[in-house]
């Protein structure tokens, strides 16, 4: 096994014991980020430079005893909406051409703490508002798409370019393109993760997650970015030690809630039986699975859709009036529809995300865990806009994509995706959505999954 | 001194010690209020024969050893948009004509709990929305208007029908009728006071206030009803015991900010004076006066409105389609134009509300207190419109009302509007505001200032 191939948490162990040095990783992981650029382009950026002496200093502390954790010495990729230091952050739009923060995030900040190597900056959707990320390829097939808006992260993750990587997801962000390129994408509890320097799509949507080959290694992740920070207003504190969650494949206790409504409706045939399998096999495991009425789900979607429209047309304000035309189409379009929406239609979607919430916070006294798909269908082809689904329906990619993420995004409830399998070669999601602060529970049974199966953390390596 | 005159403090000592009963008290207060209400209107309902009972079981519960606190047994009115159940809510408006709650407010709960004697339900501006009360009179001049939203909680406690009252505070409606009126008016911390079962009129900026006869008196009812409630989602816990604020009436150690910009411009002459001369008084007992320049002056009034007029409009949307007729000419005109604001600017509104707070913030690493007058001027007439300053400009009532008033709602700092002074027999009120949660430092300053005047505490007793 190369060192590119490896896991963070295996990737991690041959660190401490020395048996593998970050130089001799990331050599690995920036001559497989080479080979596979040119076909998937998931980077903006690759900081080669930057990351070969970050991993010579890390090799250095390490070898002079002064080893940070689990975190030291592995490449990373970031969004490119997350500001590093020095280093171009763009949104991969034109507005931002120009900008190099001199800051770091909150999460760069915690991954220089940790001793990671940054890799560089993905693609991203423009301004992470769309679920395509159209520069990036998915490299299961390269006809199909990314998905996105961390489409980027994702890719170089799955294709061995980058040992983990961090995303931001407002409506589905991390959770899609994990799903549609078979790794793991975890969404913590709104608050969890500080957003300061990262460039804002729907404040009260918007969360950091992390995209890695396993449960284990975003429980890893997690604990090094996870804690209070005053600079973004919605930072909460973390009562929680991710890493130490039972590792004993058993899942006895454990309440799983299937929807009977919402989440298995309009679903790819093969993708609800594959995702139904991965759920049986958490009832093998010892967990009891529950039927459960999803409450308010027809207010869903009208919610994320009033709160995201909104935010991101005030975000963009200033922009979209000085220089519209340097958005893409697309965005533009979005953003503009934004500026329509009232006062009285936004707090309408504040009111219903409160009844929401409410209702999901009592839908959960009797389970601990939802579990469903992440996505109604694998990754679609490059220039399919839309899906069509056998009751005559059809849907943007966009809607088909968001419908099941954004429960998550308006409650801020934790939600993971877990590979469970393929179809036709392409990767299917299974999301796991747990009450808030429960990110132990989704991990526990996101692991006890993988502990007994071969589907999570296979590279996509017929490149 | 009869029983109807007593502070809150004194009925409570009397009580404690059984010099006074709860019954002899209550009958004072309600001959006081036969002989008041006539002239000045402060309420809605009187509950003669209830506040008898209670009178009566909290006199029995003393009897038999059962002391409950300093609020046993003291009479208390409730503004009308403050639910007990079993009592009509009317908000003072035809649109809530048949409304009988039939739980208690979490406010109402906790008075029950601590044994104060309901004396009814006191008149407000129509849904707490204007800073007039045009039903109440003033009992200093009844030419003059009582102000609002909690007119009839000022009146009442200014004239002895209630030994103290609570309100609630949107955009000064606490403070500027315990200033029109010479009472104290307390509105805490933002989430201090759950708002459960207490009719909406924005939610990020509505508070519940205290209106007593001191300070001493505003410290011992925040203590009964400060602490966490979930059934309001901006409740906070209570870190401090308020009624042990230091008695010592020595203000040394303590920084009081004097601002030079914003709120002693277009302020009447007469009221600036007696405000600063309370305020030298503040420095004669030990504090530390230092000028301070207020931060984003300029935006505090535009975001008090555009936070109000969205939320606002957003509570009544039902009601406003479905019955316009029902609401008085101003109350539905402020409520159709808040229709018009759309998200963005709302969201303008919410993004500029979190640069003053932070602002704010910064400005208290400097000082503990800031002092300024609680309203520009004296009540005005019953049918006067408009003020007409000096530099020629002139401004509605209800403008010159909230303008002092609405930062602390803004930032949702506490403050606490003080009587230090008449101007032609009528009361002149000064306004302390602190940072959030230094309530402690706003009554200390307070119970300093009047433990060494006349001024706190006098009722409006020549009627």
């Amino acid at each position: 096994m190369k060192p590119y191939e490896l896991s963070l948490s295996a990737a991690a162990r041959a660190i401490a014991t020395k048996e593998l040095s970050p130089v001799e990783l990331t050599e690995s992981v920036l001559r497989r980020s080479e080979a596979t650029e040119p076909s998937l382009n998931a980077y903006v950026t690759v900081l080669a430079d930057t990351a070969r002496e970050s991993a010579l200093h890390a090799e250095q502390e390490i070898q002079a005893g002064r080893y940070r954790g689990s975190l030291h010495g592995i490449p990373v990729a970031l969004k490119d909406v997350i500001d590093s230091a020095g280093t171009p952050t763009t949104a991969c739009s034109r507005v931002w051409a120009d900008r190099t923060p001199t800051e770091d995030s909150a999460v760069a900040e915690r991954l220089a703490a940790a001793g990671t190597v940054l890799m560089g900056k993905t693609h991203t959707h423009e301004f992470a508002y769309g679920l395509i990320t159209p520069q990036t390829v998915n490299p299961w097939d390269t006809s199909r798409m990314a998905g996105g808006s961390s489409g980027g992260s994702a890719v170089a993750v799955a294709a061995g370019s980058a040992t983990f990587a961090l995303g931001t997801d407002t409506g589905g962000s991390v959770r899609v393109p994990s799903a549609l390129n078979g790794v793991v994408g975890l969404k913590p509890t709104f608050g969890l993760i500080s957003r300061h320097g990262t460039a804002p799509l729907a404040w009260s949507l918007d969360h950091i997650g992390t995209l890695t080959r396993s449960a284990q290694d975003a429980a890893l992740v997690l604990d090094a970015l996870a804690g209070h920070d005053p600079r973004d207003p919605a930072s909460i504190a973390s009562p929680n030690k991710h890493s130490e969650c039972a590792l004993s494949g058993d899942l006895r206790g454990l309440r799983i809630g299937i929807p009977r409504n919402y989440f298995f409706e309009k679903v790819d045939a093969h993708v609800e039986q594959v995702v139904r399998t991965a759920i049986d096999h958490l009832g093998d495991l010892g967990a009891t699975i529950v039927g459960i009425e999803v409450p308010l789900a027809n207010y869903l979607l009208a919610t994320q859709w009033g709160l995201m429209g909104a935010e991101a047309a005030s975000v963009h304000e200033g922009t979209l009036r000085a220089s519209p035309d340097l958005y893409t189409q697309d965005v533009r379009a979005l953003l503009e529809a934004g500026q329509l929406i009232t006062a009285g239609d936004y707090l309408r979607a504040q009111r219903s995300r409160t009844l929401i919430r409410n209702s999901w916070l009592r839908m959960f006294d009797d389970i601990d865990v939802i579990a469903a798909p992440s996505v109604p269908c694998t990754a679609l082809g490059r220039e399919q806009t839309k899906v069509h689904w056998p009751d005559g329906s059809t849907e943007t990619a966009t809607d088909a994509y968001v419908r099941l993420a954004a429960p998550a995004n308006v409650t801020g409830f934790p939600a993971l995706s877990l590979p469970v399998g393929y179809d036709d070669g392409l990767p299917i999601g299974m999301q796991l959505i747990a009450r808030p602060l429960a990110e132990p529970e989704l991990l526990r049974t996101g692991i006890a999954y993988e502990n007994t199966h071969k589907v999570s953390g296979q590279l996509a390596i017929d490149i």
